[in-house]
């Protein structure tokens, strides 16, 4: 069976012409492939996970999340770190450590094999960054005029000991970024446009388990994390985020202008767009709910990693305002911060 | 916020849109959300999952699906009760009690909600069938020139004390599958190509969990069950999964033609159209790989169960021919079967 450059609809069949792409493309380019009995190598019907059964005093953790983004591949990322990295840290900010991770693609009649197995290549090197395997897949084919461009599906399994809820902000928590918004999807938007404002901005999804893994081990008195809360703010941006996680805990959260980092290149194009930063997506970001006599130490330990040198104390929680998200701007005044709704900007994440 | 009857680009922006299609179209319909501390009806980051911890000598099975069927509701079945139904079979041919399914769509701008609701339903009940909640998902919505119809990905995670690879035949085994093949490739293709060649052909995707668990609770003197491979024939037909079990197990396979169950109906239809009944797609169907002398013992308590009242014997496993499929046909003579290369007939699982 010869290789073929171009992905075609034989390849959707099951049949022989499937198994070589998923051999010489796929297989070839995941380093670490099993978490038990049953691998990716094996390619049976799915895979096994093995662990440690006297960690078994918590939950396995679950999330699964889709991938559509055109392009697939833009400057210094694309769709296979941005999935890989979605999933690991949908885990992470539930307090879960990543144990595996499936990857189900759906391929457009006509995708070139080189740009698949460089997005193969981006999920491999996410993984191995924190150290995950990808254990399990499925592969697709779709005609040209059904579909236009590459989905990624990637589903998470982990384990937590403690599960953190995006519910569990407390009245006097301290909220934490780990760096600068909006990159991601001003990054993306910018490039799609053809818009070059300017050289510094790149997309910025990455893995942060290892970060946040080393956060979920400074406890409290009780033993448990002093992180309260976690979400990532992509859709909808951190507006989106922190309304949610002040709806859900029936508290309020007061953000500061000032604190929030924002390079002056994104906020200079938010600008001029007529953009608000807050409502932008973000990828390779978390938002920290932590016990406010934490915060100085939970930050240190957050700067010391690559995706936290950046990381600021935005806000507080409060329990005025309850399920509000309030800004206090650079004049000093205060306005809500409403939920971003419709399509602000297009599809970047 | 006002009901949509028509998804729209702006569901997709991660606002109060989406939430309320997630709310009104999901999660109402959705009967058993939970499986741990954190369920699908609290959207967080993903959902936990507990089971008891004295069962842990075994291992969590994993699997993953993207279905892309088109028309997406069929007579009798849609791509809600395939993808639940594959899902929970890819997970019950490893053996695998399911725990957990997770359900991420992606939607095409100008999809009607009354027919997501419909495949939501589906879903439902092929999932209450087995007795299985849907703890986690992810919607996605794309522009109608990007998508021409909705897709689904389910994955699975399940819990086995012994796992059943698709590599476990050995020779002597006997090869027994629950059903008629071809059947919901013949009704597909004959539904979409407009063709009426009988009333009698349906689709026959089905959750197959329970009927597998208790062919599994049968067990040898070792304390092991019977059983010694399983593999559900969708792609690529049983010829595929024939060539696939007889390859990784290192053993050839003989079936016999006249005991394989194909409605005459069917036979009739791919006699006229061209097409292998073996190279045919398959729901709701498995191979089972049994040691021989508890051939009968297996075969009956499959003809209890509504979706193995027409199991039958067709073929065994020898030493000889390793690798291979051989098919004796009806005039008695042995021809290979093989692998399906290539896309033979239209898409249709």
């Amino acid at each position: 069976m010869q290789d073929r450059k171009i992905i075609t609809m034989e390849h959707g069949a099951g049949g022989e012409l499937m198994q070589a792409l998923i051999k010489n493309t796929v297989l070839k380019n995941f380093s670490n492939k099993t978490a038990g009995r049953v691998g990716l190598d094996q390619l049976d019907d799915g895979a096994t996970i093995t662990f440690d059964q006297t960690e078994m005093t918590g939950e396995i953790v679950v999330t699964t999340d889709s991938y559509v983004i055109k392009p697939p591949v833009f400057p210094d990322s694309d769709i296979g770190r941005l999935s890989v990295s979605g999933t690991i840290n949908d885990l992470a900010v539930m307090g879960a450590t990543p144990l595996a991770l499936t990857c189900a693609l759906i391929l457009p009649d006509g995708f070139k094999v080189e740009l698949l197995e460089r997005i193969i290549k981006s999920m491999n090197t996410a993984a191995e960054e924190v150290n995950v395997p990808i254990v399990t897949g499925d592969t697709k084919t779709i005609e040209k005029r059904g579909l236009d461009s590459i989905i990624v599906n990637t589903t998470g399994i982990g384990f937590a000991n403690t599960i953190i809820q995006d519910s569990g902000l407390q009245a006097g928590d301290s909220i934490i970024i780990n760096g600068f918004i909006a990159d991601h999807g001003m990054a993306l938007l910018l490039h799609r446009e053809k818009l070059d404002l300017s050289a510094e901005l790149i997309s910025d999804a990455a893995p942060l388990w290892n970060m946040i893994e080393s956060i979920l081990s400074i406890k409290g008195p009780d033993g448990k994390p002093v992180v309260t809360a976690m979400k990532d703010p992509t859709r909808g941006g951190i507006a989106g985020t922190l309304n949610e996680m002040a709806k859900k805990s029936g508290n309020g959260i007061i953000i500061e202008e000032n604190a929030i980092p924002v390079r002056s290149s994104v906020f200079s194009a938010c600008e001029m767009l007529g953009i608000d930063p807050l409502e932008v997506a973000n990828e390779g970001k978390v938002i920290i709910g932590v016990k406010s006599n934490y915060t100085e130490q939970i930050l240190s330990v957050l700067k010391k990693h690559e995706y936290g040198i950046n990381s600021a104390v935005i806000g507080k929680v409060t329990g005025d305002h309850k399920g509000k998200v309030l800004l206090k701007t650079k004049i000093g005044s205060l306005r809500y911060v409403n939920i971003p709704s419709g399509e602000l900007i297009p599809r970047i994440c």
